[in-house]
This record gives C-alpha cells, sequence and structure tokens, in this order.
C-alpha cells in the first residue's frame, strides 16, 4: 500500500454530495496532499474547511485539475461531461458520481464490495445512483450464494437525494406548518412535508421513470447480470437523509431468510439491524451518517423456499454518493 | 330501496376512525333517525354534532343498543367481542370496523366494490383492515380481468392508522423541530417525523408483522382465493392522513398496463390518476379526504406480459374504515 500523500480535486465542492466527499477524506484519514475544492463561478470565493485547513474554493475550470491525483465529480452530468477530459489528461483518476458515464460500456460502474475487481486499469470510474448502490451492497452477496431472477423493490427516497436546497424545502414546509403558515413549494414539484410522490424524473416511454430505469441498469452492469429482472418504484418521503428500500428477491436456488441473515452478518458494507423481539429494524434516522447500509426485517416470501424479503435504510448521501466515491479511490490507490 | 330512517349507534364514536363514521354518515345523508354515539366512561358526557344536533356520549355498554338499527364498532376487538353479541341480540346490524370477526369463517368480511353478495342474511359484518381495503378495490378489477397470481405490495402507511394520537405525536414532533427541542415519542416506538419504520405491529412466527398477515389474509378472504400469494412489506411514512402502497402484480392472463388503465378508469371506488405527462399521480394529501381510492403509475413491468405495477393512495379513515362501514349499511338498507 502507497505512503504518499495524493492530491485531491473535488468538483461540485459546495454542494450536498461534494461537502460530503470533503468530510469522509477526514474521517477516512485519506492521505491528501493538496484538496483543491472547486464549484461554479458563483460559489468560487467562499471558503470551507478541510481538516485544520480553511480552503478557498475556485472556478472549475479546465485547467483546474494540473497536478492533481483523484478527482472527484459531483457538479451534475453536463459538468462531468465538460471537464473529466481536462482532469483525465492531467492524468488524474476520475470518480464521477453523475450519470454522465455509468452506462458507457467503456466506463467501470464500480461498488467496490461487489465489483471492484473491474476498475481493471481504467482511469475513469463511475459511482452509481444512490438507489443502485444501497440495494447492491445488500443484496449481492445473496445473489452469490443463490443466483438471482427477479428483484421487487420500493424505496422510501429521502428529500436530500434531491440536493441541499430540497432538504431545506422540506424543514422549510415543516416549519411554515409549525407556524401556521402556508408552506412554499419551489424545487420538488409538489409538498414533501407529510406527503410521498413518485419520483421527480421524466417517466420514459416504458412507464418506468428515469430513477428507476437507473437502478434497474446500474445493478444489471455492476452484476453483469443484463438479464436480472428488476421491477422498481421510486417514491420521495418526508425525510432528511437516507434511503430506505423494501426489496422481494425470486432467487434461482434454495435460500432461506436465516441463510440470508447469516451470510448478511458478515458481508463487507452490511450492518445487520434485525431485532425481532425488540421490533428494531432498519430507518433511515439511524443509518443517516453509516457508512454501512442497515438491512433488516428478513423473512421467507411464499412457500417456495427461493423467495426472501428484506428492508434496508443506507445513507444515500455516504454509501449512495461520497463514500462509495471515496471507496473507490481508497481502492485504486492501494493498487497505486 | 327503504325510505324509512335508521337508529344509528356508534360504538367508539370518539376515536379517529369513530368521528370520520359520524361525518360520513352525515356527507352522504344517511337516513339517520337517532344518532347515539357511545364511547368508554372516560369520554362519556362528552358531546359531538350530527347535524345541526348536539349529541351527549353516552358509555359503551350492553344495554345501550336498545331500539338501534344500525351499530358500527371501532372501539377495538376487546370492546367488539365484549358488546357485539349485545348489539347482535337487540336486532342490530352490527358492522365492525375491529379485527374481532374478520378471520372468523361465520362472518362476511366485505368491501361492497367487491364481495357484496357475501353479506347474505348475516346481521355481523366485519370492516376490513385499512391497507387491505384500499388495496382490494383497486386490484379486484383487474383480477376478474386476468386472475392474479402474486401481489407485491409494499406500503406508505400514514400516522392516524395509529390513531387520533398517533396523528398529533406526527404533528407534536414537527413542532418540536421547528423550535429547535427536542420531540417526544410516546405512542409510536421510535420517532415518526424524518423517518420511516417497519409497522409497530408484533412480528409473527412466520417473520411478517401482525398488519402484514392481516393484509394477506383478509385479501385471501375477501377474494376468496385462499392460495393467491401476497407479499406485503408495512412501512409508517410521516404523512398525518392517508396510505399509499406500491404493488406489483403477476396475473395467469395477459393483461397490458394499457388495458389495466382503461379497466380501472371505469372502475367503482376507484379514481384514476395517472397523468404521465404532467408527472401527476397518486399522493396522500390528495387522497384525504377523498372515498375513492386513487390509483396510477400503471406500467408493465417485465416482458412477459402478464405483470403490471401501480401506486395507490387512499384515505385509510375512509375507504379504509369509515367509508367503507357506511358503504356497507347503505348496502344493508337497499336490500332491508
Amino acid at each position: 500500500m502507497s505512503v504518499r500523500n495524493f492530491n485531491i480535486a473535488i468538483a461540485g465542492a459546495t454542494g450536498a454530495v461534494g461537502q460530503e466527499i470533503v468530510a469522509v477524506l477526514e474521517r477516512r484519514g485519506f492521505p491528501v496532499g493538496e484538496c483543491r475544492l472547486l464549484a461554479s463561478s458563483r460559489s468560487a470565493g467562499k471558503t470551507m474547511r478541510f481538516r485544520d485547513q480553511e480552503v478557498t474554493v475556485q472556478e472549475l475550470s479546465a485547467s483546474a485539475f494540473k497536478d492533481i491525483d483523484i478527482a472527484f465529480f459531483s457538479a451534475g452530468a453536463t459538468r462531468s461531461r465538460e471537464f473529466a477530459p481536462a482532469a483525465l489528461e492531467s492524468g488524474a483518476l476520475v470518480v464521477d458520481n453523475s450519470s454522465a458515464f455509468r452506462m458507457d460500456p467503456e466506463v467501470p460502474l464500480i461498488i467496490p464490495e461487489v465489483n471492484a475487481e473491474q476498475m481493471g486499469d481504467s482511469m475513469l470510474i463511475a459511482n452509481p445512483n444512490c438507489c443502485a448502490a444501497i440495494l447492491a451492497v445488500a443484496i449481492w452477496p445473496l445473489h452469490q450464494k443463490a443466483t438471482l431472477k427477479r428483484v421487487v423493490v420500493s424505496t422510501y427516497q429521502s428529500a436530500s437525494g434531491a440536493g441541499a436546497q430540497a432538504m431545506e424545502e422540506l424543514k422549510d414546509q415543516v416549519k411554515a406548518f409549525a407556524a401556521g403558515e402556508e408552506p412554499k413549494t419551489e424545487i420538488f414539484p409538489y409538498p414533501i412535508a407529510f406527503n410521498v410522490f413518485s419520483h421527480n424524473s421524466a417517466v420514459a416511454e416504458n412507464g418506468f421513470n428515469d430513477e428507476e430505469n437507473k437502478l434497474v441498469q446500474e445493478v444489471q452492469k455492476i452484476f453483469s447480470t443484463p438479464e436480472l429482472e428488476i421491477v422498481p418504484t421510486c417514491i420521495r418521503v418526508p425525510v432528511l437523509r437516507a434511503h430506505s428500500e423494501a426489496v422481494l428477491m425470486d432467487f434461482a436456488e434454495t435460500l432461506s431468510a436465516s441463510e440470508a441473515r447469516e451470510i448478511l452478518a458478515s458481508a463487507p458494507g452490511v450492518t445487520l439491524v434485525d431485532d425481532v423481539e425488540g421490533g428494531h429494524f432498519p430507518m433511515p434516522i439511524e443509518a443517516a451518517g453509516e457508512l454501512d447500509v442497515h438491512v433488516g426485517r428478513l423473512r421467507d416470501a411464499g412457500s417456495s423456499g427461493r423467495s426472501v424479503a428484506l428492508f434496508i435504510s443506507g445513507d444515500q448521501l455516504l454509501k449512495g454518493a461520497a463514500w462509495n466515491a471515496v471507496q473507490i479511490a481508497e481502492t485504486w490507490i492501494r493498487k497505486a
């Protein structure tokens, strides 16, 4: 393992995920030399803390990646397409959190617990969609044991999945309610306080919305199982942070809930939260801030012996974004 | 159809569902003679409005059903078991909203849109669990067309499903958040504001909790399909009123999403809310207060041509409780 420090750039450093990448680099004691924070001209000039330094945010530009070893991109797909080539040209490893390159067959889409070996020598690595990452890390160990045939998943997605402003909108709507005022709805198409609604991405030709289609395609790519049937319903709920997912899995081979529980108890990236007697199962308020995904409510579904249901809560800003991105970088430097 | 008035008793009149029964009787112009409101000794002496009368709440007792034609019970299973026999002995039709008699093979469990004919001559009719009622009314017309083989359902259940106090707890927690105070958790086992959690009923031997098992058994009974496989996950969400459900249906015969949409557009008890271009689908804030169940997000799941997914929001205090109970009484008086 390398002991040298790496110069890091974070494109989109002031966004919800960008801030988390900074925090995770600190939390993990990542060997950082320079920490270069990049954002739009609007945010340039702001300062952010990294460890004991005050770092001034610079404008994201093609020339901003000189001497950078690892560039994290979390400024949206358009900016990734525009500026990732410059970062690659500077010789940096690019870990892209946007959807820009995820389905590019040339670009590895990586969850280190699942398919680290697919990173190969690629200097551009795509970081999966939040729901896909949280689901994949929980069901992969079971797929290895009994081969998934079909996954039915309903999500309970928090406001922060739509960015820091969306989280503020939920807080503001709740404060308006408490004050007896009319809540304002600007970021989301509908009130999020005291409501749930179908994920606010466009509905595609096939009837599934973009979030649902991403989840399907990305898990299929990460697992290298293009034939795996996944039926998602993506729903927003008035939670600030951490996504939850109710999952039913049909396997090709026999797998009981108790076998699945045993497998998940020692699975990487998973914390089993499955106290049946105490009625304690995964919840977003407990999964928030955790690197691991919480998994529980394991039960046999039907009498075939080949179907298991479970419930997941995972921090979509961490395993669903920043932590998975930093984990990709950690995996890379172990090989560097 | 009878034109005479009926003397009504409501056991549990001061509870969340009891109050809704009073409101629905008014809203429907139900032919009410006397409206006798019954509750525990704690609530006896309170007054409630019915139409332009002020009605004093009386204590629920075996002698409280004299001259009553229709008795609605919504005071919990224990009280139903204790006092329903007295109401029946007085000659009243008993519509019981508790779980006391639902699975009794002698007692019809009725959703008027689905199995009104099973009421027969029974003077004791059970009203289904809220999630079961909302699901059943939406999927029954599709079952009639293509025969359901399997239903996978994840719920998004509002606080008021646990009673009026639970709804107040959610409001109080949100107000505490707005005031920067520590929220109190007394009714639910965990904070409900900004959180979701597995339904707070006990987990049974089979790994499913009581709410989930009710949903399965009651839909099987209502549809007269004991072999229908139903895999539920029941989850509480911080919504005040109206439950939602993400549903995947596998059919024995071919059924497309567009055929299902056409069937549901004219199905009794269903309002189709499925504006794909406008991104407008069922939401609890819109379904709250509605007698109909809102259904949308219809889409073909997989390539078999026999699987359809949809999303439902329905007012669990109305179709999931008070409205279905009054609807049973309306069906009964049409025959009386």
